[in-house]
């Protein structure tokens, strides 16, 4: 490491002239290019957990993506003429409308002097006024209660029961969030301890949703890997479970597992029975459950229907009802709504402890509160126009075309699959997206490792730069080693949705040829 | 620890019966009367960095405030009739109106509807076109971009430009946040690495904003305390930086200085030399600057005036502009907006390595992007209505009342403490908090501790009982040892406000009689 340099001066600093400064940093740091020889913060010295941290839906195809749009715009000639967003569940951005009524609550509370435009309907001025009333100087300029307003967690609270058939939920357990993702971090942040082999492991699915995997380096814990079984329309398997727990304990203390359902990024729906046995399971081997059920809306496939942990866990009894550690994650992001861009989310906790309950609330007042304007927008949708109400039949339409035209899209994408040789793809019972399985011919693979990409990441680029589709290689969700996926929503418009579908499929098969 | 168990049955679970799984689990546990026995995340097993974070702005006491206005709405007879609280820089929950051209922006990008509306004035709407136009599917519903919205950025940009006297600002090195809060902790969590010794100290100013002090438990790295001379109104003395930082050097590795200017909760505005001395110091020492600037808009004293460490840095040349890393923070929460409910803020970035700015960019992108509303309102801030526009005027007039109170206050506020005897306060130059100190008697000193409490502790939770104010113990932000202090927000209506200052003033008086 150098000299070290001889003595403090009288003022106390090591006074050494700054080219011996440089001589004696770490080689590393004044040999890197990139690094100027001065800097505080470089990649050599920066935190090593952030380093590890990948996030896919965001990653390099998308910096291109935008890239290409850019280059469009420019007038540079291309194989095609608009990029289309595959990669992300961004209803509003693929073009669904925002839901009128929660628009015109939102607008009343953003601008109350509209509370008397006579254009805007008797329900939304008064639920407007509602919510006004429970905010401090009845204005969503102030900061709210850090869990959130709490007239809202109220209404979250009534939401979850009449959703759960009348099991009870106390408002104190309800957590706002800034989206879902938020609250998944928060929950993780407590639980994270340990060092070495008593390091806290994390049960992931694979294939995950990477907000996971990129919290867990960040935090230093330890994932653990559940595949869940393609062959199987990616059923959860608790004989998988019980095996790669066993070889966690090698390593590290498991302390929770992670259930995505409906599932992203494969789309399933979990059966009842099986929700079950992970209970069973999460009780017999004391693990804290993580229930992501942001999609919880999307259901589409016949016979599919969404349980919450939280109603088959108070109906398996008290044994497991009072003891399983579980907290259940909501969003308005996804659902008929789409609403990501207000940031906003709620968790439920349940048997949490009260003490380390208290450590919740005092963690989550540092960042003083979610952002009161999607407080507001979730209260309407856990508080919704009911029949007899001015606003009550075109909500329902609203909502009820959005779901219709997804299920549709569904049925779509898993068709268009079906026929192509060389892609398999597992029905898109729910949530937003479909996860096909690829083959790539055995030279496009070599291909892709001679230039240090995963072979789904050169498929995904090359289908990019030749068709403008935008969708996300299945290695940045994980998958069975030697196998390959890609991840693309439904959300495209319906025509534009036939036209991704046929063009994907028909570079599929050149793709396949070309490297045969 | 008790005895292991035996052996993996055939599934690979190790067997053993609940009631002696309860037997060998740590006496920590088992014994402590608030943990079920078998819950997986309890006080003990949680994360410890979580257990060290304090956050005292919304600590105990405002949890004994919101407690004491149920109490009242309940009807329960106490020695006052209101709360009042002086505890959070919060100005829309103490009655200050919003900007009516921000709403009327925000109203019709929530509600497109409306820009039909006639009594929306012209530069609002075409203030809400260009801004929903840069929306994806022209929705605040969709995601932006994860750094925040590229036109928005672009204005950003233009605005530190022109704060700055012209001195160029790149939209690539702005990025915005939900909240300054969240700007500061991705910082910090980039800086913070290393174990034992060689971990990431961070330079604090005491008395702190103790989001600094969470964060830094949180991440588990080593607060470093340099005091601020109350006696020369709360100055940053560079001969204290030095001291610190040498004594610091013994065990840990320092690599960060905040500083907060105008100061929270000191209210004081740094002189330009000041930041120049301040900034000679990190080039010197390598140390990377944070230049918390939140208030830049609130500044009341004569003489005084804000600079941005941007500037003061540029102006010194480029021996230091091109070399001293510096992240400096904005957010919508304070100046004259006060649009703390809608979490949004930004920050620049100066002399980052590219290849760091990558990494924070990804880091960024795990949460998807800051709450869309608050990108648009902070656009309107940093993009105002110009002369000749037909919102100017009433803009300048509500910007100028909301100013101008504020300063009024201010003066009001040290005013009434010079009278006070046993209450010193350094004139409030800026930002909204005073932070007198207090003479307490000694034997209300010895009856706090003798209650475990801090001694302004126990002084603030007597004034709450007694009078229904709300201020923070000085404790909740570091002070010198052995001295005491709290801090209260200037924020309350002129009328609530003179009274705060009377019956504190009297309370006081009173506690020390009590006491003597």
């Amino acid at each position: 490491m150098g000299l070290p340099p001889k003595a403090p001066d009288q003022s106390g600093n090591w006074k050494i002239p700054r080219a011996l400064q440089q001589q004696v940093r770490p080689p590393g740091m004044a040999e890197n290019g990139l690094a100027r020889p001065d800097r505080v913060l470089t990649l050599e010295s920066m935190n090593p957990c952030v380093k590890k941290v990948e996030y896919a839906v965001r990653g390099p195809i998308v910096a291109r993506a935008v890239q290409l749009e850019k280059e469009l715009q420019q007038g540079v000639k291309k194989p095609f003429t608009e990029v289309i967003r595959g990669n992300i569940g961004d209803a509003q951005a693929m073009g669904q409308k925002p839901i009128t009524f929660f628009r015109q609550v939102s607008a009343l509370c953003m601008y109350p002097e509209l509370l008397g435009d006579p254009n805007f309907p008797e329900d939304a001025k008064q639920k407007a006024q509602r919510l006004l009333a429970a905010c401090g100087g009845r204005s969503i300029g102030a900061y709210s209660a850090s869990p959130g307003i709490e007239l809202i967690r109220q209404d979250v609270a009534r939401f979850i029961e009449h959703r759960d058939g009348g099991i009870p939920c106390n408002p104190d357990n309800v957590f706002l969030s800034t989206g879902a993702s938020d609250a998944i971090v928060t929950v993780l942040k407590l639980l994270v301890s340990g060092e070495g082999r008593s390091r806290t492991g994390v049960m992931l699915p694979i294939p995950q949703y990477p907000l996971y995997s990129a919290a867990l380096a960040e935090l230093n814990a330890v994932q653990i890997n559940y595949y869940l079984d393609e062959e199987n329309c990616w059923a959860l398997d608790v004989g998988e479970l019980k095996r790669t727990l066993r070889q966690a304990r090698d390593h590290c203390q498991p302390r929770a597992l992670c259930i995505i359902n409906p599932g992203n990024p494969t789309g399933q729906v979990q059966s009842r029975r099986c929700i079950e046995e992970v209970i069973h399971f999460a009780w017999e081997e004391r693990l804290f459950l993580l229930a992501d059920e942001v999609y919880q809306d999307n259901i589409y496939a016949e016979g599919s229907q969404f349980h919450s942990f939280k109603k088959v866990l108070f109906e398996m009894g008290p044994k497991y009802s009072e003891s399983v550690e579980l907290a259940s994650f909501h969003s308005i992001s996804k659902g008929y709504m789409g609403e990501c861009g207000f940031r906003a989310g709620y968790m439920e906790v349940i048997n949490m402890e009260p003490a380390v309950q208290q450590q919740l609330t005092k963690l989550v007042s540092v960042r003083l509160c979610p952002p009161v304007t999607g407080q507001i927008l979730l209260d309407m949708v856990v508080n919704r126009p009911q029949p007899g109400d001015p606003s009550y039949q075109q909500f329902c339409q609203e909502k009820e075309v959005v779901l219709s035209t997804l299920a549709k899209k569904a049925r779509l994408t898993q068709e268009a699959f079906r026929q192509s040789p060389g892609i398999h793809c597992n029905p898109v019972q729910g949530a937003m997206y479909a996860f096909p399985r690829i083959q790539l011919p055995p030279r496009a693979v070599q291909e892709a490792k001679a230039q240090g990409q995963a072979p789904d990441m050169f498929f995904c680029l090359k289908l990019l730069e030749e068709t403008g589709i935008c969708v996300v290689p299945g290695s940045g969700f994980g998958q069975k080693e030697g196998t390959f996926h890609f991840r693309m929503t439904i959300l495209p418009p319906l025509e534009k949705l036939e036209i991704l579908l046929q063009k994907l499929s028909q570079f599929h098969a050149k793709f396949t040829q070309e490297y045969s």
